[in-house]
Parts: C-alpha cells; structure tokens; sequence
C-alpha cells in the first residue's frame, strides 16, 4: 500500500520543499528530489528566463521528479507556466490565487497541480477547480500568508473533512514531531520550507541561515496585513514597519519604507538587519545547517520512528492515559 | 506505566477542560471530572462569593479531583486563591500573570500548581518558578490570548525540548485527531476550551451555543491587541471594532465601544451580535451540542484508536509512506 502524496508525485517519502524566494533554485530542488522528496523550484523571485536556466539546471542535476511553485499574483506567473510547461515540467504547486485561473491549462497540458489554500472552505474550491492535491498552509508558515489567521492545527482536520483529494500540511513543520502531528491530523505529506532554508544547498545568504540558527522562539511576526501579510523576522525594518502601522500609516508610506527588493536584500544579499527576512515561527527550532540529504534522513528517521510504532511503543503508546 | 498528567492529578484521562468565563461552573467542572478527566472552574468571571459557591456545589456533583483556573490579573485574584485553598481545592491552574507571584504560596499549602504560558521562554521560566506542570496555550485558542502569536503547532515542540514537567497543550484542539497530533508533538496531555462551552452542561447560554455550532471555519479573529488580545467569532462588535482599530482608535475609545460586561453580555446572555463571543479557531469544526460524558467517550475513542495503533494499522501506519 503507498501513501497517496508518494504515488501522485512517483517520489518515496511524502516530503515536500516549500517554493521560498531567494532560496529555493535548482540546487535546493534538486538535492530534495535527489533525497526521496519533491523539490520546488520557487519561481517568486525570479523572472521567467532565470526560471528556465533554473529548470535546465536542476534538471542536470536529478533524474528524479521535480516541480515548480509559482505565485499566481505575479505578473510573470502566465509567461512562467507556459515556459515550464515548454520545458517539460509536469508538477506544478500554484499559490496566492484562484485555482480557476491556470488549472484548466495545466490539466489540459497533462500536468499534475496541487494549489496552496489557507482555509479548508478555498481547500474545497481547489478541490471543485479540478486540481489533483492541496497544500492547506497555517498562519504559522514564513512568507506570504492568508488573511483568514487559520493555524495548521485547525486547517488540517477540517481540510480533511472537506476534501477527498490528497492533503498536503504545511506551516510550523521542521521535525518528525510535526511530520506525524500533520498525518495525525489527517494529511498524506507535509511540505516544509523554513527548515530547508537552512541547509546547505538552500540559496539563501550565510548571513540569513545563520540568523535563523539563532533565532529566539518568539523571532517572528505577521507584518503588513493592509498590503499582504507576511511573516517576517523581527530587525529593525520591522521596527520600522511597527511604528508606521501603529500610527495607520498608508500603504504608500509602508512600500516607501520597505523600498525596492527588500526580501532580496535580506535573503540573498544577506542585509538581515534592514531587509525583509521572510521565515517561519518554527525558526526558534533550527539549531544547524546541515546538508538537505542529512536533513531528509533525520526527518524520516523522526516521522518513521513515531509513525510506525517504535516511538508508540514507548512513551507516546504506553504512557499516552488512552491505551 | 502511566501517563505524567493523569498521575500529577489522579485521573483517569489526561484531558483537561480549560477554564473559560461564563462558561464553566461546577456543572462543566464536576461533568468533565465524572467523565474521567480534569474539569476546572473558571474563576474569571466569578466574584469571590461566587467562586466560594462553585466550589462547594462541584464538590457536591463529584467526588473526582477537580480545580480551578484563576486568571492572576484579576483584581480578585489574591483572594480567590486564598478562598480556594480554604475551601480545600488543592489543582489551581494560573494563567495570564508571572508564575513567581502564587506559585510559592500554592506549593506552601500542598497544591498542585499549573501555569498558562504562550512561549517556550515563558514555559521555561514557569518550571524555574517551581510549579507543577504546564499549558501551553497557542495562538488558535479562544478568549485571552499571548502576543508572541506562537501556534500550537510551533510551541508542543519547542516547549517539549525546554521542559521537563508535564507538558499540556492548548489551543486547536476538539477531537482525537488534535489529541493525537499534540502527543505526537511532545504533551502528555490536553487542555480543551472551546468544545467544552458546546455542551448540555456548559453554562453558557442556547444562543451563544448554537452559534459555535453554526460557525464556518474562518469565524473567528484574534482582536483588541492594543488592550489585552483576545479571540473572538466576528460580529456587529468586532466589525465597529476593527473599524476603530483601522483608524488607530485609542485604548479608551475601544473600550468604550466594548461597553461594560461585553463578554457576559454575548456568552451568558446570549446577545451574540452585540457582545463579545470568545472563542477559539476551531469553532469551525464543533456541529453538535452533545452531553460532557458523550463528548468525553468519544475523545477517548477517537484518541485512542490513533495513538494505540489500530487507526496506525490502517491509513496512518502503512500507507504514511515512511514505514
């Protein structure tokens, strides 16, 4: 019997990388897929020629299946699908936007689409637009994130109710706790993004990993919910973008004060203290930066461990007060 | 071997049913506890006379351990410790206040003292403090709420890897599916709120009942983080609020707006459009109003089907793609 996220993506572990701007190129993906998960290229943050280089490269670089994740908000996000349906990607994990928008073409192309929702009522949607799975992703997820604040503890089990197509868990995800938390729940697979930020293979600047590593529990926060929320890490922009939003600043005065690039400066640039530094709450659990193929190890040594019955037999089965 | 949570407390399920104001009297209280786990009153909305009379009634509907939740920023508090610890009860839960101020008062008397915390830090600093065990208590919960916005998702683990007390967790959970998922993050035991206020014998009223029943999956919006955060189901209420909160209203005209008495007004009167409707995120998933001992029973059951191994037998252990 297989897991169904395994068998619709034909890769051996229900572990998904999260598509995150200035992190996830070729190198990531690649070293992902290359260890038994699905990689994403996250065409985010690139402009459709370097999506097609990435694509080319990663390529090169695994035999094994890959995707991409492309933001249905951008302006490249058409010209972006159609050069990777060209260049014969066939997995595509499509975000912030309807799923009526580019399904139907990618169905047609003979691709397989999973859509990222934030609540399970746009789960059911995702589900009635005809794609093959869904990512339901928590407030707790670095990046852009929805407006409905739902948390991956509440999106999962009622996401489970709503849809019968595989269920993807994504947000607060970074060990074999949170892997069998989220099949516990009712997901089929887990897509991770901040823990895979810092590994080795990650794009992102030294500076960024590092920041991660040593990231208190409490280091991030939901910023700018009049533009679109995101999770940023606490520095001085942040500051900045505080005490604009607690006097209601405009939004002109806060894209004024976040300037040009600012995820790029502080991810890839590795300006941490003036960027924007997209991450995850769980960043407070990132303790190394090892390489993706140790990291992919640990993980499914973790989820293994409790998923199949040996952590069970111990603490979590016999002194659990249920059985 | 048992559970740390059912032994800390003497019971038979470590399910914990939180303290919520006017919510849980003796009646919820003494139900939860007949059903074999740990009922709480909840002191929050209870002069001291009242809570005096709580106590006494719940002893007269049970003889299992039962405690009570005392909110230390209360006005009351200091004296409805001293009156609780008269009246004999001996399992105080303390939440919203530093764990330094009761806890060596409680431990002097013999109690078992529970701290609320929101951040692993704060979960640290509550066992530096000497208490008992701890609750922590994620971003998706109903009424007061932290502002470090941890999710429940993100704060089993970490506080799992910063303490060594028995742990409980909060925040999201209704079923088993929750349950389980906690323990697979690092608790040995639950706290539930918001399921709890649906049943026959929740004090609240029909109205405010049935309308977590009718609730969708995005009801809720954590508010009023200039004063104390709290989550509420949106209404007539949080509509002018958030209104005022847009155009960066001062701390005294929202409250006010709220008006004296807002969350009596909504919970126990039943107004559910003009008052304050606490609640957690997962309202959503909460379509009956069944008896304490018939929610109970079926917590247990659901629980205990995942965590002993038989659902594991099935969907979650061969086909979770990792065993």
């Amino acid at each position: 019997m297989k897991n169904k996220v395994c068998k619709l993506f034909g890769i051996q572990f229900p572990i998904v990388q999260g598509g995150m701007v200035w992190v996830s190129g070729a190198k990531l993906a690649a070293a992902v897929s290359n260890a038994g998960g699905l990689g994403l290229i996250g065409a985010g943050s690139m402009k459709p020629e370097l999506l097609r280089q990435h694509i080319r490269k990663a390529r090169a670089l695994t035999t094994r299946p890959f995707g991409v994740n492309i933001p249905i908000f951008s302006k490249y996000a058409g010209e972006q699908v159609n050069l990777a349906v060209e260049e014969g990607i066939s997995i595509f994990f499509m975000s912030a936007g309807s799923p009526k928008r580019f399904t139907p073409i990618l169905k047609e192309a003979g691709c397989t689409v999973v859509h990222v929702a934030s609540s399970p009522t746009l789960a059911r949607k995702c589900q009635d637009a005809g794609v093959d799975g869904v990512v339901v992703e928590g407030f707790e997820a670095g990046g852009h994130n929805g407006r409905e604040e739902l948390t991956t503890f509440v999106l999962v089990p009622q996401a489970r109710d709503s849809v019968d197509i595989p269920l993807i868990a994504a947000g607060g995800i970074a060990d074999g706790r949170g892997i069998a938390a989220a099949f516990a729940l009712g997901a089929e697979g887990v897509q991770i993004g901040t823990r895979f930020a810092a590994t080795v293979e990650s794009s992102a600047s030294d500076a960024y990993k590092k920041l991660l590593v040593s990231s208190g529990d409490s280091a991030t926060r939901l910023m700018l919910k009049s533009l679109i929320p995101v999770r940023l890490v606490q520095n001085s922009l942040t500051e900045k973008l505080q005490e604009l939003e607690a006097r209601c600043a405009t939004a002109a005065e806060l894209e004024a004060e976040l300037g040009a690039g600012a995820a790029r400066r502080a991810i890839f640039d590795g300006e941490v203290d003036a960027g924007e530094v997209e991450a995850g709450e769980i960043a407070g659990m990132i303790h190394d930066i090892p390489t993706t193929a140790e990291l992919m190890k640990r993980l499914v040594s973790e989820a293994s461990q409790i998923l199949s019955g040996v952590a069970l037999q111990g603490t979590f089965k016999n002194e659990n007060g249920f059985s």
